[in-house]
């Protein structure tokens, strides 16, 4: 499946979307039995973004940017393009000038296991972007990749239409056609959640909150009075 | 010492330590003889902290962190909570409820040599955070550590006790018996740099501010007219 | 060449070396040809900043800077201090007394190929660093090194009055005796790039500004409908 | 897909994945087009094995080798053991006990994306076994996985009965289905070397065996004399 | 305690160093309930060593060996050199003229948290050496540290006196007065997995060797036929 | 001076070359002041070869060998290749048959900052080689770069014809025109070395034979009796 573009992608529902991305990662991830959050690496440009949407993928080689732009005439408003790299480079393959072509677009972020540059117009402009680094080293446009195949992005495998979730927390990838029993899970999560941050607000610990004290004691945890010596 | 709950421990004074964390990490550990700092990997998760407090420790597992439940119970208004773990990683071990609770409870920061999660929402609740990472990863609750046992956390030994001061610059450990005699050699410190600093401003150099000219004579220094080629 | 200062070095226009800054080092390093930007952990401690000046070197040892106090003798108004190392060390080997010095003498920033300290400080100063680490370690005033040498800062080669750029992006180096023709391309490719945002704000395709359909498809580059499955 | 163990997987011919396991994994991956292959920190514990298998997979969380012991039931003689960690993790959840139960199911190998142990004893046994990291840090039986589900490991996704050839190159994973047909590329890739290799030993340069000349002409290579200054 | 050297530390007892040197980093490191171990980075220069040793300690300072002169003469026959860094660093402080030197005064091997030289010389001299890394980086005598006081060395505590072993799995430290208890829980260890270790040989799985099918049931872990799709 | 081939280069005399390649990376490294060597990633692929040679150099783009084939032709019997890449890199752009071709042409070795393969042939065929990784990942011939230009390697600048020197501690660059001064530096460094070791052998102490007690006094270094507590 080398050198191949997929015009057209099944993409989950909006509300579905949506809804997800207002969950924001650590909650999506823990929803979905605690699987598919990229690496920690992936970390965002500027902080405060948040935001769910379809995945449009490009795989790109080291230091060749070339498939971001094919990849870029496959969005369609809501989605987010998901770029990974046949080998580790932090070489700069997207810079304010994308940006401001997949904004036009109605692209609502990207996901990037290569380099970016431009770094401060791009926080201007509130593109939302996450990427292993920022670097300006320049790339070409010598080698042909494939977009909207499945890709390993930051050790987690994303196809086509899959959403994506990324915050300050990171990036998290959600199943198509599990998107929204996980979203219906999430929220119940929220809700419980909200149910446990009032009794800790009080002072009561999570030793009680959760009931941990009797699993903690099975298992052999000990109290001494101290001080020790 | 393997799983076990130290309920008391011995803590520095509380204008010490106040002491100490107003001086910053930099003062503090040049007046300890530049010791006691954790490695630079440990950083803030939000700019512009500057805490001190005594260290309540846990040891807690990769991919676990039942122990910070444990810990929290043994916190008192104005301590830290240092997080060791007994390999290298990044889970997501602390978030927003954690912090929640540990607010609630006096407590007036956390060191965390693991990852941490809702870095955004810690962040607008200004909670006082430095971890080796940002990661949305869950963590379990399966096997026991320790609380208030000696650790090594970011490289460095860490007593319950021991006065912790941390801000923009990192993490270092003060040695609680003699937390009072490093807050003086701090002030010390602190005020001889205030006299450095007014020369400085007005564009005298430091060769002449601390009179290094002789001694890089004697190293054998040259200077030469220039330019070359 | 060891343990020498070289007083005076030749400088660059200072008109080439402003028009260098304002166009940013993304701009400048492609219209050097993709050359001279240094590795990507060096990065900006604070961001925001965006610098043009010419080189001052020191080549300092592993947890010492002495050479920095050396080297700010030879600052002009308008350089910008480059700390090279003879081996990898994140010691934090800069802080708020040094950057007051530097200012002092009317330095336009700081490319640390170490660690610096009072982060906090210097960013409220707004005085430009780029650092490959923020550590509050101190250093010793023992081995001496070199003032304006060329040296090896974080993979790039730089020689005293060599012009440095250097924004949120990273840093690049440009040699000083083709300064005012690079100066003059970053020019006309900022002046060309002006031309296609304008159309890929409106919507056109990279594909179609930059005419990249019929090479990628003499690359072999295949278009199929899908979706798969 | 949490906590499942699949007990039959289908499996590619026995000559196929002979063969490519003969093939080595450079070869291989240059075969299915430059894809498949694990970042290069997957390295073997001791140099000189080559082997072809079909991967049995076990997804196993940091800190934890549960789901290694279940999967060793699954094995068939032939198999090789790939196994992926939910996080980062090098602890030493391999030893030389299960390199023994392996070895006597009939195992081929072990792809470990955690550490091992027992380096010394298991490269006595001359057990193949590419992992990585090599650590003594014991692993607790607490947290269930899953056995032949689809997995990411060393930035590859691997499903049950692929086929891996590893050697001291590294790792390369070839999808079950297409396995015949790159086993038959990579031999005529290996025939078409041969030609190559007797000619470049006798002298003659790479530029005239593969053709080289008018391609770097047309890109604007250009020869001069020198030598410069 | 900055710049002071400890002449006289207390040692185990000849016998229970030389057991616990005999069984091993895994053994041991499991028998003291996995505590103890050095991080992974920490390697044997050449493969093939097993010692056990009572610590000898020296804090050095980055980019100078001074300390480990002043450390020799501390060394008594049976020791071992553990050199621990007041920051990352891996410049070359350790060569074959300093391993003659320990060989002569009895050294059984030296744990070096800096880099190493002379890798050619010390592994044909079989001199047991572990280290952070190997670099040829020449080093200073300039900054004092000191010998026998407690260091943290590759994030573990040594005291002077405590028990060292070191093979191809890295280093673990043991406490110098739990040392026999040690010794004697791992040599029971070593009797437990002899038995399970013939069980193994023999095809039995670790399943039922270790009792672990009831648990897995109880945990949840689902077994299915397959093959997936 | 991008995208040319210099034809004909400077070399040291033959005879300056062979001295420094016997004295090793260490002795030369020392013998020039401490500088020159390149940073400890760059590692031999096997261990045991020592070289000495005159430096071509390529300069590649990250994922391209294509100026390797280029470098070929410009190699005389005697040089070392060294190989630079224009970003971070570990694609495998080095394999066996270029080791063939290399070989044939007379090379005594290649110095990679990129990834290698077909590492066991290449150890089977002693060819010397140092490169910063091993990976079978396939590289393309589509960017043109430069030939013995200079080039930054591993931290180092190289200029055609400089010598270089590679053991298994590392690899080290001498000026050309320096060699034969720092060839006959190195030996007399060598004959002191020898001294020094006859007397380290017989059990001296380095305090004693370097002459060290006085300054360590002076610099303030105390010697207690001990033992603490």
């Amino acid at each position: 499946m080398n050198a191949v573009v997929v015009r057209n992608i099944h993409r989950a529902e909006a509300g579905v979307v949506e809804a997800l991305g207002r969950l924001g990662v650590a909650t999506v991830h823990e929803a979905q039995g605690r699987t598919g959050l990229m690496q920690p690496y992936m970390r965002p440009v500027w902080r405060g973004a948040r935001v769910g949407g379809s995945a449009v993928t490009a795989l790109c080689h080291p230091g060749d940017n070339w498939m971001i732009h094919v990849a870029a005439e496959m969005i369609r408003p809501g989605d987010i393009l998901v770029v990974a790299c046949s080998s580790e480079n932090t070489d700069g393959a997207f810079g304010e000038l994308l940006a401001t072509s997949l904004k036009a677009r109605g692209a609502k972020g990207v996901i990037l296991d290569m380099g970016c540059r431009d770094a401060a117009e791009i926080s201007e402009m509130k593109f939302p972007l996450w990427a292993r680094a920022i670097s300006a080293k320049g790339t070409v446009k010598a080698s042909i990749g494939s977009v909207n195949v499945p890709v390993v992005c930051a050790g987690v495998q994303v196809r086509p239409g899959d959403v994506i979730v990324a915050d300050d927390d990171g990036v998290v990838v959600v199943n198509r056609v599990q998107a929204g029993e996980i979203a219906r899970l999430g929220e119940e999560r929220e809700k419980k959640e909200a149910g446990s941050r009032a009794r800790l607000q009080k002072g009561e610990l999570g030793l009680d909150v959760y009931g941990m004290r009797k699993s903690l004691e099975e298992k052999g945890l000990k109290y001494i009075d101290g001080p020790l010596e």
